[in-house]
């Protein structure tokens, strides 16, 4: 298996950095005008790799993405634990796109690729919707 | 139910920038020298989740910490999709603290208010060490 090591580092007050192995960081911040919030980071991964999936799919199928912007919103439960019941993934994509193509990158991303989404799934109802702009 | 909302924007090549609604960002790169990889994020909400608990908790508790570093390490599947199957999260304190005390905030946060845990638990076997630094 695998193995994958990042660190938090506490910078005083609800401020942390977050570090992977080459030292990339990532300002966590409970007041998210200065940093993310740890479940903003939770959102944002869920939308990052499904976003590679699709990029990268979408090119072996020789299509010409010309932008893609994910919007991922999720609904946090009342009670603590305060985790994510459910989330929307909209994909924006612009250029001359086959719609077939582009629903089926994204049920290859959900089903199969996306390892973030299949890790939050049995606790967070994940749907997903998308819209082309030619 | 609480409404949170993230964008994730292509910047072309493998390279994402995370955006939340305050427009703090996050590079997202799968070559993760530059950035940070997806997957490396969702370790790094967990630790950046479990870190303000625990030192919320602490400060209550009238605990003088120092200085807090979190190492969180996980273990991926060799097949698709790849989530995480074991996460270890040590907890590294300095400080002159009670130790049932931090071991109190620990489980706190473990089983009633880090929501990211809570989220990955049911696929990710989630393990917790501390050491503390007088």
């Amino acid at each position: 298996m695998d193995k994958m090591i990042t660190t938090v580092k506490w910078q005083g007050g609800k401020k942390f950095l977050g570090l992977n192995e080459h030292k990339s960081e990532v300002l966590i911040d409970i007041d998210d005008s200065t940093g993310v919030r740890p479940m903003q980071m939770a959102l944002m991964s869920i939308g990052g790799c499904t976003a590679v999936d699709v990029v990268s799919t979408l090119e072996k199928m020789r299509q010409n993405v010309e932008d893609l912007q994910i919007e991922v919103e999720g609904l946090r439960r009342d009670e603590h634990p305060r985790y994510f019941e459910e989330i929307t993934i909209v994909y924006k994509l612009k250029g001359d796109l086959d719609e077939e193509k582009v629903g089926r990158a994204i049920k290859l991303s959900e089903e199969k690729y996306c390892s973030v989404s299949n890790m939050f799934e049995p606790k967070a109802k994940i749907n997903y919707r998308y819209e082309i702009n030619r």
